[in-house]
């Protein structure tokens, strides 16, 4: 018999034999046991925190997730473990249920691109890892999982409409990381607003990449480059569009008036360089808040034995927050 | 007799009576006790957990000191959770002891300005809290405490001195958060460097505020609205010279030709901004780390119940970083 077991008979959980359970009380009863209330939050403490797991070079949005998620821990007595991964490694599963059994966490919030793998979810699952998403996606997937969801591609959509409305016909796309289901999401946005607009899409204009702004800044150079250079160029993050806003003006070019440049996200950068991003406000700090709220009223749930509906999955739109980086189309340029 | 004194003569702790010890492992050997490792971990998951506690609004500086307290923490299996606070706040000391009281966590790295003050340092001390500290300072305090220090006004004395050396007579000053040591570190190697070049302290070129990019932008504008406005701003970190290099800009200003401006920190920020700045590359990371290895070292020898001497403090010189933003005075402007 472990010390577990007794642990379990003192504080009345169940999954004890009732043959056990009567011997270790009259064990603790020779023993002279009396409650003790330090020994019971050191039994409890195990569940007193939870993690937060994002891979992404952007501080911005990190800090923003991570202040969202405290915000709800903070309300709520939880502590906050950080832990930065790499998405693409293949033990992943193995290393976050390690996590949550050696730091007790009582649950996680998963940052894309984990949250957006089937296979890490269902190996987290039957672990009995408890966790939240935050995905990009139009509605709630309903599959069953607690998750906010953020519609990418109508923002993107917004966004590439925008510039064709400023005139723009020659739109430069720079990828995020194609790990990350945002990334796919706003350039069928910007694929989708191109076509609507009946602009034939042009492969010179598209280069992949990472959320970076060594991406962006790579990028713009090769677009840069090009016989016929775009007109204007849509980074897939305020990352991105640093970086091509520092390529534009490197090359000597002015911004708006020889390129337009918008980004995603309305990270602090964006309003603080020169000239402030065009952007979509992506309310990073929010979504973080109400998916740890998710994860919390799932855990309290659980701790009271309780099943059924929890709060509800909730979906963000971002909104185009147009800026002094997007101006009309010169007439002359082509 | 407390679950918690069973657990103690288990894991053969010391403060545990004799007579009691033997009552103790009479009872558990009568139970069919057996080692349990999970219940090992669970008691020992206490002290599996480190706390960063900082109070700066600059993302850079704060994710630099994530990773590098992170770093050091993954190589001896320990989690981190996050503790950003109102340094101001007149309840602080409880806070923390709090925190590491409810969170379990085995100890605290101290970032300024908490590090530097002496009656939360008492408090804690006193709870038995243990803690790291990151300092400025120019040398070991040698107060008894573990901590990494750096050299902040040695560092603002070379830019300074840059700036000088360029032809500047007219240098602005944006002072950081006088809460901080690196503040006035920073204000006083200013101070020196112009002392030492024989140039008269001007009070109408020195601003206060703290490290923020919004006060490097209200600071700039009141100095480029002076009649004999500076031809040179020095801004205490990156954040308050990319307020500075945004408040240049929308005036009209081509920099560095019309201003000179630097910063301190060497963030990303300083590589990316265009003109790239001037700074001094302070190496936030490593100091980081360090400062976290000392904590775990300190532990260690606790956890093994020795006294004396563990890691050695350590102080960091941060080194001058000429870029774009900086440039030989105008021979014509006054």
């Amino acid at each position: 018999m472990s010390l577990k077991t007794v642990s379990r008979v003192i504080n009345d959980e169940p999954a004890v034999q009732e043959q056990t359970r009567e011997r270790v009380l009259q064990a603790v009863a020779d023993l002279g046991y009396q409650p003790d209330a330090s020994a019971r939050s050191l039994r409890s403490a195990q569940s007193y925190a939870i993690g937060v797991v994002y891979d992404n070079p952007n501080p911005y949005y990190i800090i923003g997730i991570q202040h969202g998620v405290l915000g709800a821990c903070r309300a709520r007595g939880y502590g906050l473990q950080i832990h930065p991964c790499d998405s693409s490694s293949p033990t992943l599963a193995q290393e976050l249920i390690e996590l949550v059994a050696h730091s007790r966490l009582a649950g996680l919030v998963l940052a894309p691109p984990m949250s957006e793998r089937a296979e890490l979810l269902a190996a987290l699952t039957s672990a009995g890892v408890r966790f939240v998403r935050i995905i990009s996606a139009a509605d709630d997937p309903k599959d069953g999982t607690d998750c906010v969801f953020l519609d990418d591609r109508d923002a993107a959509y917004d966004i590439t409409e925008h510039l064709v409305q400023l005139g723009h016909q020659r739109i430069g796309f720079l990828w995020g990381g194609k790990s990350h289901r945002s990334s796919w999401e706003r350039y069928r946005g910007y694929e989708s607003a191109l076509h609507d607009y009946g602009i034939a899409l042009d492969e010179s204009l598209i280069v992949e990449g990472d959320y970076s702004f060594d991406d962006g800044f790579r990028g713009a150079r090769k677009l840069l480059a090009l016989a016929q250079r775009p007109s204007a160029i849509f980074g897939s993050n305020d990352e991105i569009a640093a970086g091509v806003l520092a390529a534009a003006k490197s090359s000597g070019m002015h911004v708006p008036f020889d390129l337009s440049i918008a980004g995603f996200e309305d990270s602090p950068f964006s309003k603080q360089s020169w000239p402030p991003l065009t952007t979509a406000k992506q309310a990073t700090e929010d979504m973080a808040r109400h998916a740890a709220e998710l994860l919390i009223a799932q855990l309290r749930r659980e701790g009271r034995g309780e099943g059924g509906a929890g709060l509800a999955n909730r979906g963000f739109s971002p909104e185009l927050v147009v800026r002094g980086s997007t101006a009309p189309m010169k007439p002359a340029a082509g």
